[in-house]
């Protein structure tokens, strides 16, 4: 076992009931969700308390010891592998909603809480938290990756919905940072340094997030259109108009087959877009309409909307499928999710070039994106086990990188750099990757928080 | 002359047209608007381009000597002052806007673009940029003391709305940090790290701005209230209901008299709310509508508003001469501007407690608050030169900021730190100070960066 075996003594004596060494929670503990190569931690702890995350910090720092913390491994860049050993922070036990503040629109929770458990426990309060990725991931994990969703484009991501942080840091210490004031100008953001920083600076362990109230009325529409331009023409105009969209997504022709096949369904097999909007019920009347009129404008077919919930449900069943119906796509194939993000203006562009990449490439690629920030996702379905067409994988993903930060966008939008996007740190951020180690090095200067993440 | 000879003697030799050690020059780039005692730098440089900042910061290096980016001057709490001599960095010759987005609704400008000036050259695009501090500030500036305004309710502060920059550091590397994607989970934010640093972690050269789309509409409105409850209970319940109010604006009973006899008005003299409302036509009267409701039940007098320009502008004209009123109370009076920001369920105690305070201290200082984000002002109008009188005026602003601090708010909404406001940083951030003071020597280990500023 390569962690010292001093440490490992005083762990287990210290926490019986809280740290596991049994093979099969380690090697959950050591992947995510994504093709990457797992690597388990040598010993899962699951922390109860602010001061147990202390000490056992401060014990794993007096043996050098890697920290990997943990939400429920949902990410997708390999973000939570031990690539060196170490001790996995399983956040799960620190799983309570502290505090609920109605007037201030803004909760507190321990790292551990999921978003859908949060969902839950806001039900009653008429408030609502919007990130929402896919998986029910912590909070956070959530603030480590700055997550986001489809809910972005009009509330934004982690970064503009954390309000503060408990941290602890590579030393034990355990710091407080932002507040619950809605903005402040005293001091350095800590609290954007640390959200997005993947368990590389310390460990999260609560979480301050602003809410919002629940919307008086939804409307829910939907639009195919001939071609990608046209779709995402509309969207551009859309935004610019300054129509306060909830939600924009995009499915490409090979999803809506995909979702047609999953669900015995008959949508045209073209670019799909799909609208939320949330406001009053008549603004979310008159949100529609004027997305009627633009998305005609630009070539859509009919656009179906309504203010029914069972019939939004209906309409956006495609877009709620698309996971499942693209995975089933391919029976026993491994999904390999990777994300970019361009100015709008350039998603066109973007796209276009990677459909026909991925064509070219002869890997099965359904496209899904968060038009309305210029963030997509390609999911390649491939053999994990077959080098060759991960090797052509690999290219695709290559290319798709390089050309999103051609483009003035960004390596990843939403999934964070894990180990999987190392390569293209110094790409997107030149001489700021230097920026970056030496605050690292400020922080962590042993190395021991989520060692071989985000920094190449 | 403080600063090395040498340095005097080449900066003077290769910059001979845009170096100024012009007595008068200094002294004016070595004060702000606020009461806070000047230090003059000793001497004054206008960088024409990234070139030139790198070169100069590399000789100041050199030579160990301060660098205080400089704006136009109209922070509030000593930020710009050159508590130990050097080279003040007076950004108002990059002052170019590089670069209109229109499709992607986003701007590059140089460091010495002012707000008026951007808006101005965005009159013909249908954009807008947002964040509107009091004084026509650099956007250099307002991003290095992450300056909000009234629209902060709506649309955010520079913190939400600088998506990029360039930065020269201390050792003369030029960064670019962020990019042109609306959103990345891509390494460490350092363009947050930057924003609201006041210049001492480097000079802020460029900055990507976000920006809105015109709204169809606009409408404004006024209420006044017999209590201050009122009308903060009434502003709760509009957030709370998620009306997107672009602006919430609290004059108290003393700015309302201010107002009056400044203008020649005949407001009720209690506490009033101006709102201003952006959307569609329809939009904007339905929230109107709904918020004639809500104050209505919160015991507002009659709530007046209106679609048409003119009538706004007669509507808010009490809120645009807020400042010169204050002012006039007490003709030939220094202001001692402070400001906090305190969650909205504390305002009415954190407002009407500092009232208290205020009143039994003899000090005048009419109060307007952005009550939406629970960001208020106090403008003491003092004698600057009556020590007495100076020493009240600290007393009252230290129990503010305390009160503040000890409601989960914050000691500085938006004015920044500089040096008025570092007693309180530790109060305030406890062992965070540490965490930003190593993140200081990380990125400036000579502390050359605006010395003096931010850290205790």
């Amino acid at each position: 076992m390569p962690i010292d075996e001093a440490l490992h003594r005083v762990l287990t004596r210290d926490y019986p009931d809280n740290t596991s060494t049994n093979q099969s929670i380690l090697d959950r503990h050591g992947h995510d969700e994504s093709y990457h190569a797992p690597a388990s931690p040598d010993l899962v702890i699951f922390p109860r308390s602010n001061e147990e995350v202390q000490d056992i910090v401060r014990r794993c720092a007096e043996h050098n010891t890697p920290i990997i913390p943990f939400g429920v491994g949902t990410s997708l860049e390999g973000n939570v592998a031990a690539l060196k050993g170490g001790v996995c922070f399983d956040m799960g036990l620190m799983n309570r909603v502290l505090e609920i503040n109605d007037a201030d629109l803004d909760v507190r929770v321990e790292a551990g809480v999921t978003r859908l458990q949060l969902e839950r426990e806001l039900k009653s309060t008429g408030l609502f938290f919007p990130v929402d990725p896919g998986a029910d991931a912590t909070l956070g994990g959530m603030t480590a990756t700055r997550a986001s969703g489809t809910n972005a484009v009009r509330y934004g991501t982690m970064r503009e919905n954390v309000l503060g942080l408990s941290v602890v840091l590579a030393d034990g210490t355990l710091i407080k940072t932002g507040g619950r004031a809605r903005k402040s100008a005293a001091g350095y953001d800590l609290t954007r340094l640390f959200c997005g920083s993947e368990g590389t600076l310390g460990v999260i362990t609560e979480i301050q997030l602003r809410c919002f109230g629940l919307p008086a009325a939804h409307s829910a529409g939907v639009c195919s259109f001939g071609d990608l331009q046209g779709a995402v023409q509309a969207v551009i105009v859309i935004i610019q108009a300054g129509i306060p969209v909830a939600r924009i997504e995009l499915l490409d022709d090979l999803q809506m087959e995909a979702v047609n096949k999953f669900s015995s369904l008959d949508y045209p097999v073209s670019p799909t877009l799909f609208f939320e909007f949330h406001g009053t019920q008549a603004s979310v009347v008159e949100q529609s309409e004027i997305v009627a009129e633009i998305v005609k404008e630009h070539g859509g077919a009919e656009f179906k909307w309504s203010t029914k919930q069972e019939e939004q449900n209906a309409l956006w069943q495609a877009r709620h499928d698309a996971y499942n119906a693209a995975r089933a796509l391919r029976p026993g194939s491994g999904g390999w999710p990777t994300d970019v993000c361009v100015p709008i203006s350039r998603l066109t562009e973007c796209i276009l070039a990677t459909k026909e990449d991925v064509d070219e490439s002869g890997i099965l690629a359904p496209l899904v994106g968060h038009v309305g920030d210029g963030n997509f996702h390609l999911l390649m379905l491939v053999a994990t086990d077959n080098e060759k067409e991960m090797a052509v994988a690999r290219q695709v993903n290559d290319r798709l990188v390089k050309r999103a930060i051609a483009m003035g966008g960004t390596s990843t939008g939403e999934h964070g750099i894990g180990y999987g996007k190392l390569p293209y740190m110094e790409l997107e951020h030149g001489e700021g990757v230097a920026v970056m180690h030496r605050i690292k090095q400020a922080l962590d200067p042993n190395d021991i928080m989520n060692p071989g993440k985000v920094l190449p």
